[in-house]
């Protein structure tokens, strides 16, 4: 997307960075909780099938989530605010006009 | 695998579906616990994907393994009995031919 490019200040790019650290780990954990609770309550094999699908597609979905790249940022903090891994506290110290993107992208998606 | 087919009697044929239940309900129920145990212990996102990537392995292994199938059922009887699914108990009502056939690939493998 050259062209379009944002620009990220060394200040932004921490902010960005951490809160990047943030919504990883609390997805992360999120998520090992979720998959301790569901495998605790299994009882057919067909649900260990569930278990192993809904994991494919959370590896497929994290993986590609979490690629850093500052080129895609404005959509992935976009994603994690709408899926609120992210609060606009946690952007606290990006340009305004990022976090009004990212906000406006948040409601639209 | 023409020309070399073993003759299933309408008995042993009973005694092979039902051990082959047998083995595929233990099996079964063990993977059941050892995801549940392996699960309530995790703590890293790492292990995480390490029980995805082992149950990868494990649905693989047993879609395989459990394909009802009278021509391949020596091989899979001696491979059950190898991985103790099954004991020769189980299959008792088999012609002693099929038995020392399966007795002797499982000590073999």
């Amino acid at each position: 997307m050259q062209g379009i490019e944002t620009e990220w200040s060394e200040l932004e790019k921490q902010v960005a960075e951490e809160a990047f650290k943030k919504a990883y780990n609390r997805e992360t954990t999120a998520l090992i909780q979720e998959i301790s609770n569901k495998a605790s309550i299994i009882t057919e094999i067909e649900e260990v099938w569930q278990l192993h699908d809904f994991l494919s597609a959370k590896r497929h979905e994290i993986d590609g989530k979490y690629d850093f790249d500052y080129s895609a940022f404005i959509f992935v903090f976009a994603r994690l605010l709408k899926e609120k891994w992210i609060s606009l506290d946690d952007l606290s110290g990006l340009e305004t006009d990022k976090l009004a993107k990212m906000s406006a992208l948040a409601r639209m998606s």
